[in-house]
């Protein structure tokens, strides 16, 4: 199976794991042509297998990042919110003028590997 | 009191401290009614309380990142710098299309725990 | 010679250093003058003396991101990626609606301390 360099998370023991965007494709549709929901669901498949090759869950994710070529587009991937059950990352979306290769989503997670406390407020 | 969970920071002892963007609210105004430098404001404001809630302070601070609706606004944030006296963060600024709820201003701030260093050029 | 701080890297000892984006000036090109290909070859020269100032090289890049004020303009940074050849960061890029003082580019760079590994899929 091929997969795409970005794909390939670099990290150090007990540290920053940084995974990539949606990845076009990994056996997944290609952005512009799945549309916002598959693509996000395709780009989570893909940060899934990225932690769990670095050690790491959903619950070691302290950043996400999605970028939306649409803001309507946001409910599309809200799918994102269902991986993390009770200890959230801090989160960020908005508008972009244009994702490469026509993409209508693009997410970001970077994760620290080890135990993590949530800090309180 | 309520609080949002984007203003949550996850992190790890002596590690990354990942503040959230500047929440719509926590007693403060929902982005869209309160004008860019109220919001850039009250995002320093949550900035501040993560960050100490994780043992940090703004000297911990290694990158911030300002997204703008209208880059007209930037005059409007630039109580944002005031907060950096000596060791300046890593910053960036841009204009996006469309923050989320209609917001002018958002921030994000990544933080190291502990003793740093400034690399001299 | 003068730097600006943006271009002053933090760091802490066998950790995250954060570079910044390719400042405007350091000998080099102001953004909106020199277009994009000279932007992103000042924004790398830059990001190189920052990771070396770090205790760096490009090796140790975990992630990038290339903010273009125009899509088409990603031909010309393209010189990006030939700063590394074998350990690919994570690289995410797209078009924003406008960058500070009329850039044409702008490129983040996070890089870990130490000796990294590469998850496999």
């Amino acid at each position: 199976m091929s997969v795409c360099n970005e794909l390939v998370p670099k990290f150090e023991s007990s540290d920053w794991t940084q995974t990539s965007r949606g990845c076009p494709h990994r056996e997944g549709p290609f952005p512009g042509t799945g549309g916002p929901a598959e693509e996000a669901k395709q780009a989570l498949i893909n940060t899934d297998e990225i932690l769990k090759a670095a050690g790491c869950d959903f619950t070691n994710v302290v950043k996400t990042t999605v970028l939306l070529a649409a803001m309507n587009d946001f409910s599309a991937v809200k799918i994102y919110k269902q991986l993390f059950k009770s200890s959230f990352p801090t989160t960020a979306a908005h508008q972009v003028v244009a994702l490469p290769k026509g993409g209508h989503v693009e997410t970001h997670a970077g994760a620290v590997q080890g135990s993590l406390t949530t800090a309180s407020l």
